[in-house]
């Protein structure tokens, strides 16, 4: 491998690395505020689960995706793990409120 | 549910939308970037798959996800999916350039 090309694949990769530590970032913020929506929810016995509001997310980030030339796919599977994260949360402050979540 | 609730709820939506659209244009950009970085491997021979780089991503956003008050194990398995969706269109690249790659 060229001294160019190594030096290029170091590049790259310093692009990836703060690329990530935004995705951290925003993860971050995105948590903060579905935490402020539990205490919401939890506050006003709401379903810890909306599938409505779900069905619509991720219809819109499979648009927004491909725009981006993006896998919609791919970005479904992100979205899922993350939602189902939220969903373990809100369960949690339910749980803290002593809430009952029948979902 | 008061209207202030309801108001307050959608408010929450809308930033989470928000953020999102900001986490599928980092992937978007991140994707084009590890695309660069295959090419880059396929032209050099270079194995699809970097496990030292690779370990060190993932110890260097687990700190960074801890100091964001994140669940480091949940930012792990995010970031492994983004790097198994990388190393497979790697050997998609290397495949379509006839590149045999070892791993």
């Amino acid at each position: 491998m060229s001294d160019i090309a190594t030096a290029q694949l170091s590049s790259y990769r310093d692009t990836i690395d703060n690329l990530d530590a935004a995705l951290v970032s925003i993860l971050a913020e995105r948590f903060k505020c579905t935490t402020a929506v539990g205490f919401l929810k939890a506050e006003n016995n709401l379903s810890a689960v909306d599938e409505a509001r779900e069905g619509r997310q991720l219809e819109r980030l499979r648009k927004l995706a491909e725009d981006a030339k993006l896998d919609g796919d791919f970005i479904e599977m992100v979205m899922k793990s993350i939602i189902a994260e939220v969903v373990k949360r809100h369960r949690q402050i339910a749980s803290e409120f002593g809430k009952v979540i029948t979902r």
